[in-house]
């Protein structure tokens, strides 16, 4: 059986981008867990890009496969772009490249060298023409976006939505029930009019399909699986098929924040 | 601060290689972790490497970096390359692909699936005939390199040593002080004769540097850190500064083996 993978980081400008990236200075320590170093991306970085999607910032799973949104917020919008036919044409780059630890301060997000080196990150992948739509997730990912179409020589003219975080709804409702189901139809609303705006800039979809919206909560079919194509090379099936494999394990904070631990799958290992 | 990388498997016919790899039809789950997917190799695949060298399998930091030997056998083994003026032009694989769970029937290492694909490895290395000389770790890395040799047509011209595995001193003393000295003098020494076959047929090191044998101990340089341009792209400095960082936790064996628990070192986070 083939294992397609992803080749990463192969030709410039990718190169010195993933070799010389923002450390310490930009990105202070007492908001970035930067001991675990930058998470560049996910997708294709070969021009054949049609949507980009801006997420936020790398969390556990994220760290160990060295790809970002591989888990279920990464599902939730590989559902997105399935219903525009983007099932391969796509690629994810986030506002932060290390994974945010409490909260970040405006004079941080604000930086120009944070904001310079991301902003290079959306020349390479604007370089070719062929990004017909974009797609931010979040609010730092709109305000990421943002920035750098101000600094953007000339306008540019791609369709454009800023939607709520794919798990936005868990993280607002804090287990309750009734708030998740509110705050998941909301989400869904959301993306639903982000479709509208979206489809008909995309001349190039990967398969055309016709425009299915979503309904008040997820249904069959609105997860879709992160490919294979996307994870590097000779990783298991169980780390794309699924998340909650790895997690932040310890007594206390600091030891949480120093460890990662990853569980095989139960009925994998005999 | 630049951090160069390895970009990995980048062109054919290491492609193929990585994607369509033996699976538990040939490394059975009774003695192999498939679990933890394939590693393939570390160091130059763009045909610049002139020493080769043959590992067993990969362990627990080897399945996080995906790299093979990045722990203290290969700093062992990088002070060994460094002895022959070899900094940057080399390639290790192993013969397994996983982790050898127990111990390997003879049956299984006997595998010509197992065997070809190996060789398939070995071809590619070959291919651009810049390779002058090769070192295997242990005795499973002699015969997978016999058993390509005997496969191989025409005769090759290169120097050849099968050298006891780095960490073998270690695994034969089991915690005995005085039997783990004489297998490290002896282990030397036999590495010594080792650098003796194989130094005058290294025609193109990195560097031309006087042949110093070792001493009857590992002595200072005699371990050489693992070059950051061997790890992908973004692992923090930690992950190939040292080792100890990956092990494989667990109330019972099962557990153990579904499990690896990574620990950021001491004093990095604040």
């Amino acid at each position: 059986m083939a294992h397609p993978f992803d080749p990463g980081y192969v030709a410039e400008p990718f190169l010195t981008l993933c070799a010389e990236y923002p450390e310490a200075d930009v990105y202070p320590s007492d908001q970035f867990r930067l001991e675990w170093g930058p998470i560049f991306h996910r997708g294709r970085l070969d021009g054949s890009a049609r949507v980009l999607v801006i997420g936020q910032d790398p969390a556990q799973h994220e760290t160990i496969v060295r790809r970002i949104l591989v888990g279920e917020a990464g599902r939730r919008v590989q559902g997105l772009l399935a219903k525009l036919g983007v099932t391969r044409s796509y690629v994810f780059i986030n506002c932060y490249l290390y994974s945010v630890y409490g909260s970040v301060k405006a004079k941080t997000r604000r930086n120009p060298k944070l904001i310079d080196y991301r902003n290079r990150w959306f020349d390479a992948l604007f370089r070719g023409g062929q990004v017909e739509a974009v797609v931010a997730l979040g609010q730092a990912a709109d305000e990421a976006w943002r920035f750098w179409v101000a600094s953007a020589v000339p306008p540019l003219d791609v369709a454009y939505a800023a939607v709520p975080h794919p798990t936005q709804p868990e993280s607002s409702s804090k287990g309750d029930k009734t708030k998740l189901a509110a705050a998941t139809k909301k989400l869904l609303q959301n993306w639903n009019t982000a479709l509208q705006t979206l489809a008909p800039s995309l001349q190039h979809p990967d398969v055309f399909v016709p425009l299915i919206p979503y309904g008040d909560q997820w249904a069959d079919g609105d997860r879709v699986p992160i490919p294979e194509f996307d994870f590097p090379a000779g990783l298991p099936a169980w780390m794309h098929e699924q998340d909650g494999w790895a997690r932040r394990a310890g007594a206390d904070d600091l030891a949480k924040r120093r460890n990662i631990t990853l569980t095989v799958p139960k009925g994998l290992v005999a």
